[in-house]
C-alpha cells in the first residue's frame, strides 16, 4: 500500500490479466443479487398477461384473485392511475403502459397484478384474472406493418429525448417508429455506370437475450425515498424516469443495482421497475417481482430485421454504389429500437469504402413482445446481410472473398457513410490477421465423399452510441487504499475489475488497494448506462479523470507540508498533513466526448467517440446427404485498443461469440398469432457446452485507441459481428447452398442440397 | 425545483425554522436504526462481564457455556488473539483488550463472548460462563490514584495520534495518563500582591450518557468488506481502528451508520465495534451485540472531577491571579479522557480576563468503568467549580455576581489563557442578555416563611477540537435535486437539516431540493466525529465548500453551453448541455480549520476555530425545614454565531439544560468496591418531565460567528454549561447553604441548614 505518486508505478496495473475483482464472492456463492433480497413486510407480485396479440379490453374480472385469502391487493391500470395519471414510460417513446390501458398490443402484456406475502399465493390468485377482450386486427410481420391496417399505436408520443422523433409526435395511422435517412453520392448514377448490380435480401429472426438471472425488482417506499432494488444496466435512466412518473424530484427515488446475472442488453430503461415502484407505493409494502424464464420471452426481445442490399460493382470487384433497405421489428413497444435503428442505420453498408450511399432503416411497431438492443445494437443483423452480400458478390464475379474485401475495406483517415474520418478503426489490422490465422492463402482440405468442407470469413465494425456522459468519483484514503464511485453495472462483463485497473493506473496504486462502489444512484453518479460496449471508455475515462483529479489534489497537500509527492508514499502526505492516520482526498471526473449530431442527410464529421470492429473466420463440416453441419473451427479477431485486463477481453470475445454461435444456428422464437410457441429453455435452444466449436480462436489485435483511456475501447459486442455470415459463407463454400435466413439450420442446406441437385424435396 | 443559480434565492434556505428533514420518518416509526437490522445467518452475542474491579485472571470456564445446544462459540482473549495478536484499542492509548487479557480492570469489564443464533440462548450460556480472580488491589478515587501503590495499567501505551501523549510511551508505574500543564504570567507572585486569596475545591460526581438508543453493532463479514453497521458518532474512526487492528486497507471495512437514538460523546471511538468484528470474522457469519440499559453503565461514562481553584483578588473584586488544579477520574481506559483533560483543562480559569494563570489538569486511571467525553468534553464540571467560586468569592467581598462577572468578564480581542485573542466570542453579549431576561437588576422576591427564594446565574465558554477536518460530497442531478454525502451522524441534534440548510443557501435551491446520505465510509468523505459541537462549523463548511464547487462547475458549464446561469435554471443547463435530463455535476470539498499547537507552557495565539458561550439563570424555592427544593424557572443563554435553524437551537439548549439538569440533580453512579449499586433505570433518575423547571427559556443571542459558514456556529453543549452552578448559587442565595458537590440533593441542603443552624442532624 506504500506506493508514491512517482511515475515508476505507473504501468503496473492496466494491460494485465488479473483476476476478477468479484471472482472470490461469486465462486463462494456470496455476491450480491436482487433475488437474495428480502425485505421485512415484503410483498411478491405475480403478473397477470394478455393472451392475445391485440385487442380492446372490454372488461378485467379480477374478483375471484381479490377474494382469496392471503392476497393482498390486485391493481389493474385504473389503480396504476389513481397514482400515476399517465402511467407510460419508454426511452424513445412513452408507449409503454405499467399496466395494459384499454388495449393489449402483444401476447404476455401485463393486464394485471396480484400482491400477496406468498409468491405461491400470488401465483394462484393471477391464474384467477380472466379478461374480456375484442379482438382487433394484428400485424407481425415488419414489412407488412409499412402499410398494414393494423396499427399498434394511435398516436405517436416521442419522449423528447431524441430530437431525431420530433417530426413523429402526435403522427397517426403509422407503425414507423422511426424512418432514418442517409444520403452520400449519388447511387442511382452510380449504379447506371456499374459494370454489375447485385441485389440481395436478407432476414433475421426473433430471438432472446435470456440472462441466466431473470428479470427482479424490488422496490421499497421509505419514508423519505422510494427505494429501488433491481436487476438493472440503467440505473441513472431508471432514477431519472420512475421520477418523471411519479413527479418527484430524482433524489427522492434511490436505486441499487448490485451484481447483475447478465444483461446483454435485456436489463436497459424501464422493465419491471415502473410497476413494482407504483405498486410498492399503492401498497404501501416493499413488493418483489421475480420473472419467470418463460415470462423473460414476452418481457423483450431482440429484433427481428429483414435487410435488402443492392450494390453496384466493376468487373474487378470494386463496389461503387450501396443501396440498403432495413425493416426494423420492433414489437409492441419502441424501447430503445430507433435508436438501434438509427445507430445501426448508419453503418449499414459495412466497412467498406464505397462513395455513393443511400441508406433506408425503419424501425417498426408490430403486435409481437417489445425488441430492444441486444449485444451488437442491430449491428450482427446488419453484418450478417452485408457480409453474405459480399461473398455472393466475390462468388459471382469469381473474385476470393478475402481478395474481395481487400479492394473495398475502408481504410483509416477515409470517410464512412455519414462523411466521418476513420481514425483507430483497426479494420484492414483485423482482417489482415484473420487471414494469416485462417491460413486463407494456404491449400484448404474441402473434404471428399459425402462430408465437404468450407470457410468463410466476414467483418463487421459499429459505431458507439453518442453523445453520451458518464461522471465518476475516486476517494483516496488515508493508508492510500481507494474507493471509486461509479454506476456502471458489473454484469459478468469484468467492468469492476478494469476500473479498478484503470484507476490504479492513473493514480500509480496497486490495482489490489482499488475497490469498487456499487451503483446507488444515491452516491454513484450519474451514468448514461452500461451499454453499447461503451463503459470502458466513457466510465473508463471518467474513471480516469476522477484518479488524475484526486492525484493533482495529493500532489499539492504534499507541496502544502513540503513533502515530495515522486517519492513520499500516500499515507505519509496524509500523516504529515493531519498528524494522524485522518482525512480522504476526493477526485471527480466528468467525461462527455465530443460528438457533431448528423445533418438533414445523415453526413457528420464526427459521428462516434471510437470505433469497435470484429471479423469471424469459420470452418464447416457438412454432411451432403442430411444437411447437417458443424462448426469445426471459429477464429474471432477484434480491435479493442489496449486491452485493460487480457483474459478478460479473452472472455468477452468467446461469449460474445458463443451468443451469437447460438443466434446463428439454433434460438429462434417461433410465433403462432403472436403466441410464443416455444417459450422455454427446454423448446428454446441456446448454445450448451457441447455446442463451442471443437476449435475456437480469440484474439484482440495490436491497436491503441489514441482517444481511449490508456489506449482502451469496448469489446462487449464485437466478438458478435462476423459469426454469422462466415458460417453461412462457409457452408455455401462446402455445398454450395447459400443461406439467407437466420438461423442457419440443417433442414435449410438439405434444402438447398436438393434444390442444387434438381431434385424435390421429399418430406 | 427550477431555481437558478443566481442570488435571488439565497438567503432563503439557512436561518429558518424549517421541520427536520428526518421528522417523518421517525414519527411514523420507519426510521432506520441498527437495532432492527437482521440479517441472514446472523448470530447474537452476549457478553460475560468481570465482576471484580481490579484482578489477575487464573482462568476461564467456558466449558459448560460451549456445551449448551444451540451456542455457536465462545471466545475468550485467546480466541480474538488468533486474528489480532494485539487487540488493543482506544483513541488516545492502545490500552483497551477486545476481551480482558491476564487482567480485569473494572467491574463489567468483557471477559468472554457467547454467540447464538437465539439471543436467549446466549444470555443462558454467559450465565455459565465463571473466572476464577486472583484479585489485587484497586484504586477508584482519581486523587488516590495520583499516588496509589495501586497501578491500573502496567506500561502505558499511547496510541501515536497524539503528539502530548508521546512521553508517556513506556512510563511504568503510573495511572497519570496525562498531564497538563499551563503558565501564564506569575501566579505566585500575583497572589502575594493580592489584597484577598480564596480557595475552594469542588467535585463531580460519575455520571452516564444513557441515549435511549443502548450501544449496537452489527458486524458482517462479506467476501470483500467486512461491513459494520453501528450506532456510532464516528464512522471514519472506526474504520481506521478496525482497518489498524486487523492490518487491513481501509477499503475493506466498510462502517455504515444509519440514525442515532442519541450519542452525547458515548458512541463515539471503538465500543462494541471491536468486538463484534473480530467475532464475526472467527464465526463467518453476521453478528450483533446489543447492550441492554443496565450493561451501558459498564461502557462509557462521564467524568467524575476534583477541581480546586485559587484565586487572588483585589477588594474591589478583580481576579488578578488564578491555579486550578483538576483531576479527572478515568476510569480503567482512557478512552479520549487525556483529550478532556487537555481540552478542558486550558479553558479552567473560566471566561475571565486574568493576567497571572496556572492551570495543572491530571487525567487518572482508577478501577471504574472508563469516562469519555459527554456533552461539553469536561467543561460542566470545569464551569460547576469556577462559577460556584466566583460567587463564593462575590459574596465574600458582598459584590453582586453580576458585576463581579461584568468586571472581570473576558471582552473581544483579549487574551484567553492560553495567550488566543478572544474572537466572535460572544460572552459579555450573552451575560448582559442574561442579566436583562433575568431582570436582575430589579427587585426579587426572595419568599418567606418556610419557602426562600434565591437566584443565581452562571456563565462559562468552551474551545472547539482541533485540528480536525471534514470532507463532503455535494452532487447535483439534472433536475436541480440534491444530494450531500457526508460522515456526519445526525443522532439527532438535527445536523440532516443544518446540512441541508447550509447547502441549500450555498447553491441557491430550496433546502426541500436537498438530501442527505447517512454515513456510509464507502461513500461518504472523511469527518473526523460527530462530537464537540464541531458538525455544524466544520462539516458545515466542508458542504458549504462543496456546494460552492458544483455551484462553480455548474456556472462553468452554463457558460459553456451558451446560457446565463443568473437567469437560467438547474434543469436547462443540463437539459442543453445534454440535450435531455442527464448528467450529474459532483462539487467536493474539503475544510480543516487553521490552529497553532500550544507551547510547552500551553500557549498559542490560534487554540481554537470558534468559541462556544453558554449561561444559564436559575431561580429556585427552597424548603427550609426540609432542604427540599424546586427550580422554578431557568433561563438559557448561548451564542451560536447564526443559527441555523432557530427550532433546531432551541431543542439543542433545552436538551443540553435538561441533561444538565439531571447530572445537577439526580444522576449518580453510586459504587461498592466499583460495583455500580444503581445500574438501572428504576434507580438511576434522570429528568422525567415533572422534572421540567416550570419557567424554562431558551435564547441564542444575535451574533454573528465572522469565520463560520454563514455566520453558525456550534450549539449542542453550550445549553449544559451553566446549569450547576446557577442552581447551586440561587440555593446559597435563598438559604445561605453553598453545595460544592453534585449532585445537589435536598439532604445536603438540609445539612447545611441544620449547620447553618448550629443544630446537629438528626438522622
Amino acid at each position: 500500500m506504500a506506493t508514491t505518486l512517482g511515475k515508476s508505478n505507473s504501468g503496473s496495473a492496466f494491460g494485465r490479466s488479473i483476476p476478477r475483482v468479484e471472482a472470490r464472492a461469486k465462486v463462494t456463492g456470496k455476491a450480491e443479487y436482487v433475488h437474495n433480497l428480502r425485505l421485512p413486510g415484503m410483498l411478491y407480485g405475480k403478473v397477470f398477461r394478455s393472451t392475445v396479440a391485440h385487442a380492446r379490453i372490454r372488461g378485467i374480472d379480477v374478483s375471484a384473485a381479490r377474494a382469496l385469502p392471503g392476497v393482498h391487493a390486485v391493481y389493474t391500470a385504473a389503480d396504476i392511475m389513481r397514482l400515476v395519471p399517465d402511467p407510460h414510460y419508454g426511452p424513445a417513446f412513452h408507449d409503454q403502459p405499467v399496466l395494459a390501458i384499454d388495449k393489449v398490443r402483444h401476447v404476455g402484456e401485463p393486464v394485471a397484478l396480484v400482491l400477496a406475502a406468498d409468491p405461491h399465493v400470488a401465483e394462484a390468485a393471477a391464474q384467477m384474472i380472466s379478461a374480456d377482450y375484442e379482438e382487433l386486427p394484428a400485424v407481425f410481420d415488419e414489412i407488412e406493418a409499412m402499410t398494414s391496417k393494423a396499427v399498434v399505436h394511435e398516436v405517436l408520443k416521442p419522449a423528447g429525448t431524441f430530437p431525431d422523433l420530433k417530426h413523429l409526435k402526435g403522427k397517426r395511422d403509422t407503425n414507423i417508429a422511426l424512418d432514418f435517412h442517409l444520403r452520400r453520392g449519388d447511387t442511382q448514377k452510380a449504379f447506371a455506370a456499374a459494370d454489375h448490380v447485385f441485389e440481395h435480401t436478407f432476414r433475421t429472426q426473433q430471438v432472446l437475450h435470456l440472462p441466466l438471472e431473470p428479470f427482479v425488482t424490488v422496490a421499497d417506499p421509505t419514508p423519505n425515498q422510494l427505494v429501488i432494488h433491481t436487476a438493472s444496466q440503467s440505473p441513472s435512466f431508471v432514477r431519472i424516469e420512475i421520477a418523471r412518473l411519479l413527479g418527484w424530484p430524482e433524489n427522492k427515488v434511490r436505486v441499487k443495482v448490485p451484481y447483475l446475472g447478465g444483461g446483454f442488453g435485456a436489463k436497459l430503461y424501464i422493465k419491471l421497475e415502473a410497476l413494482v415502484a407504483i405498486a410498492a407505493l399503492l401498497a404501501g409494502r416493499p413488493v418483489k417481482i421475480s420473472l419467470t424464464m418463460e415470462e423473460q420471452f414476452y418481457q423483450i426481445t431482440k429484433h427481428a430485421a429483414t435487410l435488402r442490399i443492392k450494390s453496384g460493382v466493376s468487373k474487378d470487384g470494386k463496389i461503387l454504389a450501396r443501396e440498403c433497405e432495413v425493416w426494423w421489428n420492433g414489437g409492441a413497444y419502441a424501447d430503445i429500437g430507433p435508436r438501434v435503428t438509427q445507430k445501426s442505420g448508419f453503418t449499414a453498408p459495412g466497412p467498406y469504402d464505397i462513395d455513393h450511399v443511400a441508406i433506408d432503416s425503419y424501425a417498426l411497431y408490430t403486435n409481437l413482445p417489445a425488441a430492444g438492443a441486444l449485444r451488437g445494437f442491430g449491428i450482427p443483423q446488419l453484418v450478417w446481410a452485408y457480409e453474405s452480400h459480399t461473398d455472393m458478390i466475390a462468388k459471382a464475379l469469381n473474385i476470393d472473398p478475402l481478395a474481395m474485401r481487400r479492394k473495398n475495406i475502408l481504410k483509416e483517415g477515409r470517410p464512412q457513410a455519414t462523411g466521418t474520418l476513420m481514425r483507430d478503426a483497426g479494420i484492414e489490422q483485423v482482417l489482415e490477421r484473420l487471414a494469416q490465422r485462417m491460413q486463407w492463402e494456404k491449400t484448404f482440405d474441402r473434404g471428399s465423399g459425402k462430408l465437404r468442407r468450407g470457410r468463410g470469413i466476414a467483418i463487421g465494425f459499429k459505431a458507439s452510441i453518442s453523445p453520451t456522459t458518464s461522471v465518476a468519483i475516486v476517494n483516496v484514503s488515508a493508508d492510500g487504499s481507494v474507493m471509486v464511485n461509479c454506476s456502471t453495472v458489473d454484469m459478468g462483463q469484468g467492468s469492476d475489475t478494469a476500473m479498478a485497473q484503470i484507476v490504479a493506473e492513473a493514480l500509480g496504486v496497486p490495482v489490489e488497494s482499488v475497490t469498487l462502489v456499487h451503483p446507488d444512484t444515491d452516491v454513484t453518479p450519474y451514468d448514461m448506462a452500461t451499454l453499447g460496449s461503451r463503459s470502458t471508455f466513457h466510465m473508463g475515462h471518467a474513471v480516469r479523470l476522477a484518479a488524475e483529479d484526486a492525484r493533482d489534489k495529493l500532489m499539492k497537500l504534499a507541496q502544502e507540508v513540503g513533502l515530495s509527492a515522486e517519492t513520499t508514499s500516500i499515507p505519509d502526505i496524509f500523516r504529515k498533513k493531519y498528524g494522524m492516520q485522518a482525512g480522504n482526498i476526493v477526485g471527480v471526473g466528468s467525461f462527455i466526448p465530443s460528438y457533431a449530431p448528423p445533418d438533414a442527410q445523415g453526413q457528420t464529421d464526427n459521428a462516434t467517440p471510437f470505433w469497435m470492429i470484429g471479423a469471424t473466420g469459420a470452418e464447416v463440416e457438412v454432411d451432403t446427404e442430411t444437411g447437417e453441419f458443424k462448426v469445426a473451427r471459429l477464429v474471432n479477431l477484434v480491435d479493442v485498443g489496449r486491452p485493460v485486463n487480457p483474459a478478460i477481453v479473452e472472455t468477452q470475445i468467446s461469449g460474445a461469440t458463443l451468443m451469437q454461435l447460438g443466434f446463428t444456428l439454433t434460438e429462434r422464437m417461433d410465433f403462432d398469432a403472436g403466441q410464443v410457441t416455444n417459450a422455454s429453455l427446454a423448446d428454446y435452444k441456446i448454445p450448451g457446452i457441447r455446442d463451442v466449436p471443437a476449435v475456437m480462436e480469440n484474439e484482440a489485435v495490436d491497436m491503441v485507441q489514441q482517444t481511449g483511456p490508456f489506449g482502451a475501447k469496448g469489446v462487449g459486442e464485437s466478438g458478435t459481428f462476423g459469426v454469422s455470415p462466415a458460417i453461412a459463407s462457409a457452408i455455401d463454400d462446402a455445398v454450395g447452398v447459400r443461406l439467407t435466413s437466420l438461423p442457419l439450420t440443417a433442414e435449410a442446406v438439405y434444402r438447398g442440397l436438393r434444390a442444387n441437385a434438381g431434385k424435390p424435396l421429399q418430406d
